[in-house]
């Protein structure tokens, strides 16, 4: 893995160095802000070996007896599962031929239409549960958990269910974790200093990954790799050279960075990274807005934009250097569309020309380009690419100067919501917010 | 449909009224900047009835023998179809039991995988194909067609695949118009004034709509009863409200736009809205960045930045008032969650209070909030909203001072593309651009 940084002056990053060493000895020895949920740095190193055989135990179990997964969760507890599966499986995986379960995501939204096409689709098949809260009390995926547990039952009795259901959730307490004491659910573990965001590579992400027959080992070896790469504080260290080019542009007034890759997959790693960043850094009035594209299809759409518009965007693109698949361009003996200068090179080639042709073509019209190279599209660099970003995003936030670990803002809709739908306690505010809604 | 943009100071919106009315007028007698590609204004009323009825009817006959439909295309002639398809019959509308083929968008990327994964899904079914170019010379599409029109022609023969491929091209001039007069495949025509982002209403997006089952009728009454109404000058006009509040939040400082919605089928309907206002706006170092989130998801992603980071956002929802299905909160006699407040309540009724909770919270946090209110998820009340969008985007980028129908910034990378891809004539300017990259 490499990152190019060299559409930043030298000297902007070069001043940042000085922050860049607080922040990353914050960030390993934890007394940084909000140090209490820092657990992901170390997480590829000291995982907890029994419970991860545990996780790669019931996912074979559930490839075994299930056709479908459910994965409930919101967040943190769903993006960083769906990114990995899709990238690594294709983001079809669902619509190809495999022997792996199908894996459906629900509790991400209240929308019934969606809903009732995931029952549509589970069918009569056979499935596991796995419910992924911390509390067990947030609204969307409580909801959904509510509804495919009283099914399972229904289909499976309550023994029967008792084999289907696992749930990631907190060591010790909250609702959930009391359900699955007194029922005798499977249980894995969020730990206490990882928080939603930072914690796709523990059981809330790894369950999922390993039931899509994705090699979690492989995921954490990268992972543990990066891990001893981005412990070394220096220039060399690639998650100092991002973190310093992102805040230098962003100092200097670039205040949208745009998250590019070529390979249609990558989509919903990019609404990782978007969580990511943007839960981390959007705090107190500041941050850089995070933004994501699919090349070389939005060079048709937000290309026109990024190309021309106005001139507060960087761009960041993840490159996959040995990009598989060896398609390539058929001839054509009347080269009616004029492309015969083509024939035979590779769709890999072209696209590295595309992206190659793209980077000095946004770099001229006044978008700095930096470049995330990653080896391939395998296991293990996408582990290398996860701890990058987090770690990066650490110090990223740190040069921001905000608690990079919390997220305050998520609580305001939640209280409101509540309050609109009568809940006890809320009642008061709840006639408050209606007459202001009704004015 | 309404807008609701009472978020927007009354004056700021009634100082923007003169500009309106010189945009309005020259939207519609076409003396505007562009005033070329301003077909799509008054479409819904003109269409070609002739051609209709052929969309149909190969539409028809495409269900008939065809368990798929590649439809090749990038940008325009690829965003609008999919976004209709996703909104209208689910984003799973590939993997649900249906009697309409699937529905594969292909050339809109360089990406070998997803080649390859599209190779596989067709698998040994029949297939159509629908290529959609104006000039045929695009690469990415151009490529696809070579394989995809090989393969067709290996599998049922010269004359077998002449009937089984369709183009959407330009009336006269073109290499893929001139393909199908030698070939005698069926075309269909992209109308010379209309570009490709307005052109969803054209056969550029009905033939694969239309295919996926969708009623276009409906579809383009809904459009035709929004012309009738955008036509009208004046600040009843919902076009007039929707582009006066975000130019007005655009001079006031706000540059970015989230378009949300809560229905996840939406999702490409908004990839749709950030291409038609992205490519419309973006130039000239102008134009608001438009970004979308689909809630409640991304209320747990995006939603902490939205929420307090720099406060350089507006956010648009469209809002779908009467929501489809009847699921509700099931009972937990042990209300482990705390959610017994809830039981028997609808989730559109908590998708409801979830979106005035979140309205009220953003806006207190200092984001404006405009809400476009639709009035179903059907394809009648979908016409409405995109020649709404279409009509707005107009007189919005003519209230930005832009030409809001060109796109001169693509070309970059494609120029760029093609010289180190080595097109003959390029040479030179090829061996500059990569000695640039080799520094």
């Amino acid at each position: 893995m490499k990152v190019d940084v060299s559409a930043v002056e030298q000297a902007a990053i070069n001043s940042i160095i000085p922050e860049l060493e607080k922040a990353h000895d914050e960030l390993l020895s934890g007394t940084g802000k909000g140090s209490d949920f820092t657990g992901w740095v170390k997480l590829p190193g000291t995982r907890d070996r029994d419970e991860f055989l545990r996780v790669k135990k019931a996912a074979k179990k559930i490839q075994g007896d299930s056709q479908v997964l459910l994965v409930v969760g919101i967040g943190g507890s769903y993006l960083g599962a769906r990114a990995v599966i899709e990238f690594l499986r294709g983001s079809f995986y669902n619509l190809r031929r495999k022997d792996t379960p199908d894996v459906f995501f629900v509790g991400n939204n209240l929308s019934a239409s969606y809903a009732e096409q995931i029952i549509e689709l589970v069918g009569d098949r056979d499935f596991s549960i796995n419910v992924i809260s911390k509390s067990g009390t947030t609204t969307e995926p409580a909801v959904s958990f509510r509804f495919w547990k009283t099914l399972c039952e229904k289909k499976y009795g309550k023994e029967g269910a008792r084999g289907r259901i696992y749930a990631t959730t907190d060591a010790a307490r909250g609702a959930l974790k009391k359900l699955c004491d007194s029922e005798g659910y499977e249980t894995f573990v969020i730990p206490d200093d990882v928080g939603g965001r930072y914690s796709v590579l523990t059981p809330v992400g790894l369950l999922p990954i390993a039931v899509a027959g994705i090699d979690v080992d492989e995921l954490l070896s990268g992972a543990a790799e990066m891990m001893g790469i981005c412990a070394v504080p220096g220039l060399e260290n690639p998650a100092w050279q991002y973190a310093a080019a992102r805040n230098a542009l962003y100092r200097a007034g670039k205040t949208i960075e745009v998250l590019a890759c070529y390979d249609p997959d990558f989509v919903f790693m990019a609404e990782w990274y978007k969580q990511l960043y943007g839960e981390s850094e959007g705090k107190e009035g500041k941050g850089i807005f995070p933004a994501a594209v699919s090349f070389t299809a939005d060079l048709h759409s937000m290309g026109q934009y990024i190309q021309e518009g106005a001139r507060t965007l960087f761009e960041t693109v993840v490159l996959i250097e040995n990009s598989s698949g060896s398609m390539a361009v058929t001839s054509d003996p009347d080269n009616v569309d004029g492309l015969n200068f083509l024939t035979g090179k590779s769709l890999s080639e072209i696209e590295l020309q595309a992206f190659r042709g793209t980077y000095l073509a946004h770099m001229d019209g006044g978008v700095p380009n930096l470049v995330v190279s990653m080896d391939k599209k395998n296991a293990q660099s996408l582990g290398k690419l996860i701890y990058f970003f987090e770690f990066a995003c650490g110090l990223s936030g740190y040069l921001l100067g905000v608690n990079p670990f919390d997220q305050p803002g998520v609580e305001a809709y939640k209280r409101n919501m509540f309050a609109l739908l009568g809940k006890p306690g809320f009642e008061e505010e709840g006639r408050r917010l209606a007459a202001r809604l009704d004015k």
